[in-house]
């Protein structure tokens, strides 16, 4: 049974999203669907970094919120230290459960734990529906519930899954200020064969590029000459050298694409380095495909043997 | 005297770079050196917002960490809504005062109260020097001082400034357990005339394009046949309409020199949408500046002419 | 009156081209309409180096014929030696003047005196209508007509102007076997102010580059970035040293065009050398204008100053 | 044995460059050196069409000179009509041959045929050497020997191989003004396997382009930024539609390079039509060699597969 790292402790979305992970078609090669250890983690960092280590075979971690952007311990531990590899991908709404122990009643909340994040977006929520209850701040969504379980706040807001855990009582459910709010989360490994093509894939790279003028431009040329839709990109600086960045790039297709094949050969090529971190399926699609090349393909094949193209 | 709203409450890294800004020669038009009025506010969209209502004349709230990257709320708040710009900046090292009681030492401190993300980043000293004493969440650096001074924790993880406004006695200074850890912040203000060029400056746009393939490697030639040298990318999702995409772009270099100016004339012509966020002095070399174009008009102008060139 | 060299003898397309410019209202600074100086060259090289040594104020050469292409002795008479400029271009559909002696018919005639070139661009004519004639070499379009007058040939394939200037009669007029053949003739003169513009002209430069992979993509990258409608390129040889090239280049639009003054500085900037080589009405377009920046220098200026944009 | 049409007649500079590559190694296939049978064509046109109706297996045509430029009846006989290919060139010097009957002297010579670009090539020669004849012009230089051998003229301005094969006496040998032109010619055929990749090797193609503002700097940007080094730059109009060109470019590389392989893929994808010419030896380098990508070849491979990079 694989043991799956990840960001803890028990009851947390990122447990949620490890769930829904194993229980769909995305379990990691090596378990059947279900069949998995979770291994909670106090960071993301130390998640990935435990697969490193041999401590597990995968990592569950929050790649990018719709609202706070890139979770940058998740994107660092990615691009530092050996490689490591993305083979899927869920996404989850972001909507809290409102917790508190059996035979209480909203009127007999005084106190509400909350991760200061999660407090910020159900604001609203409290002030309409618990207007007397104080918030206490917790550490993280979970332990919102612990301290519900453990006596320290009368509420929290938790996840449905910590409910479960803890054995609290559901006060509210799917509650946030702003519908919109999603987190998506990745499933990393040591690196091995991608998924196979799905025609629905990202693929993702960290580039580091010489400190010239134009180097950028030119390693998303090789991108955007061959059709290749870039999907997402963030510039971090690398903390070995002053002045020097990393370049995240996320774009839409396979490395089993031809065109994507192409890029990333130019790409090393080009960069300084270029760490692969994998082509996994999205589900649906991200943005344009990449160009089939096979009419091209049997052209050249033709030119070169005289043959009519 | 101008209103400064900033990221409070009172005691904050964000109001101790504020006061260092006025300190210093960062002083925006209309105030003198130090005669301003602080106003906090407790997000980074709100005190951005308070200039859009007229409740502030600027804001100061933080854009960058090195350990976290860009802080999406104000990414957010200056690319949405009406129009702002930047008019300074000002980076701070990372360090935390611990604060207590006066007449507690060491050896008395049970509890500590710390910002969560604050505590993770003083986790090994904590272990180290305050191994007995057990975490406690607060909402902010500032609000964890609020805490020692009420008597809700025998210590706090907070900042130089705090210390001093509540009141409480300093047990150690710049403490952080990774040094290179630093916050940049910016002062914002309604829509002007950016600070005089200085020959050390950042210019920031925002870019909406269309949602076609190659416009962002387009766009971003219109910098590179130009000579600038680009120092941040982030591309971020609109919230108005799937997968489309606004990219915060940063360079070395200030809108009245020539080449910025084509430039943007460039980016204006191209893209669905520009917004400009300012040009202002960085202090110290970002990149490298814009080729000086002078000897290249004088050539125009003589050729244009029929002067010998 | 302005003197203006042309490709002679009298009588030849050239200076048929010449006649046409001067009675239009492409009159070169300092004459009125019709009142020059033809003098004849017997090369295009040697008329453009006419210029510079002060024996002519202009001179009239072909540069591109719809059949034969560039008129290389033209592109290195104006890309070597000291700078050049062209003012004004004139092209004539080529057909030829069949030309004999008073009281001789066609079947009278059993020699024709022809061009090698024009030869080939009769042949048809000549085998439906003179079938019965042996056709002897002339130096020139005009030395066919002078051939004829002299005796030394029963007919002549030229023009019309060289019937009239050797008191010839015309046998044919406007013959040609492929009726599309045109050539452009081109008026030069020492550097000066262009004419002005008129909204359909045409700009011409030369640039030498650096022999590095990639240099005359850079190049041509200022131009399409900018809008600007490349309309020809071609590539030669430079003489002075191996394996480096010249490139002419010509595109739609005109110096005092913005975007065409700011694509000439950067290509100033960029290359070994830019020369330029004129900007000129053509009287109808000849590609895509470049685009307006009126709005974008606007929306540049109001930017500068804080304004709305 | 295979039939070889040429630019003739007999004795022109292009039969002394086919016979040249016959003796040497580049005998076309199906041939022992030597053993081909030439057959003179009034014209380049001619003799490449002569391929497309089966009249010969090869064709001998001159395509660039380097005083004149590209030989468009050769670039126009190439790019339109069926496909064709080229699979051989070979450069000669242009020096002529001053031919003249046997018993006669200098100063017997009252008139020297030539083919008019010829006489300009060997003018300050005839000035100094014979500066009592008077030139007669010839329709080519074999013709000019012809003219000589047929008393038409006292000397001629010819080859060598036209005083062999006419018989004629040398009254000097290697005349030329300019000392640096050069002819290049191409055996073209039928389309065909190229001749095997040599590390130094020509491509060229043929491409038509939609007619989109920047359309020509994408498909050059398909070479460049693959690192092929673009030796040649022609544009051409097209003779079916007003405003559209075609382009004839070359390269340094073969085929069957990888680089070279991609960008002919990348180039049939993108433009309205490519049509390719051949790949063929040169002798020696004419510019770098496209990268080598078995390095970034493995890597795709590896990381295809999970291996280790």
């Amino acid at each position: 049974m694989p043991r799956i790292a990840y960001l803890g402790p028990e009851g947390t979305f990122t447990e949620a999203a490890l769930l829904q992970m194993v229980a769909g078609d995305m379990v990691p090669p090596g378990g059947a669907a279900g069949e998995v250890v979770p291994l909670p983690y106090d960071s993301a960092g130390g998640a990935l970094e435990a697969i490193r280590t041999g401590d597990t075979d995968y990592a569950c971690v929050p790649i990018e919120n719709s609202i706070d952007g890139s979770v940058i311990p998740t994107l660092d531990g990615l691009a530092d230290g050996s490689a490591l590899q993305i083979y899927a991908e869920h996404t989850l709404d972001v909507a809290f459960t409102i917790v508190t122990r059996a035979g209480l009643a909203a009127a007999d909340i005084d106190t509400v734990a909350a991760f200061p994040v999660a407090a910020a977006q159900v604001r609203k929520w409290l002030a309409a529906e618990l207007p007397q209850a104080r918030i206490v701040p917790a550490y993280s969504n979970a332990a919102a519930a612990q301290d519900v379980a453990g006596g320290g706040a009368d509420a929290g807001v938790s996840t449905a899954l910590a409910a479960q855990r803890y054995g609290l009582t559901v006060l509210a459910a799917d509650i946030v200020d702003e519908a919109s709010a999603r987190t998506r989360f990745v499933l990393v490994g040591a690196p091995g064969t991608p998924p196979a093509r799905t025609g629905a894939d990202r693929t993702s790279v960290v580039l580091r590029l010489d400190n010239v003028p134009g180097a950028l431009v030119s390693a998303m040329t090789e991108l955007s000459i061959r059709g290749i839709d870039l999907t997402r990109i963030e510039s971090r600086p690398t903390r070995t050298e002053l002045g020097t960045y990393k370049f995240f790039l996320d774009w839409a297709g396979h490395i089993d694409d031809e065109a994507v094949g192409e890029a990333l050969k130019a790409l090393h090529r080009r960069c300084a380095d270029v760490r692969y971190l994998g082509s996994w399926p999205t589900g649906a699609a991200i943005g344009a495909l990449p160009p089939p090349v096979d009419e091209a393909a049997r052209w050249l094949q033709a030119t070169r043997t005289g043959g009519s193209a």
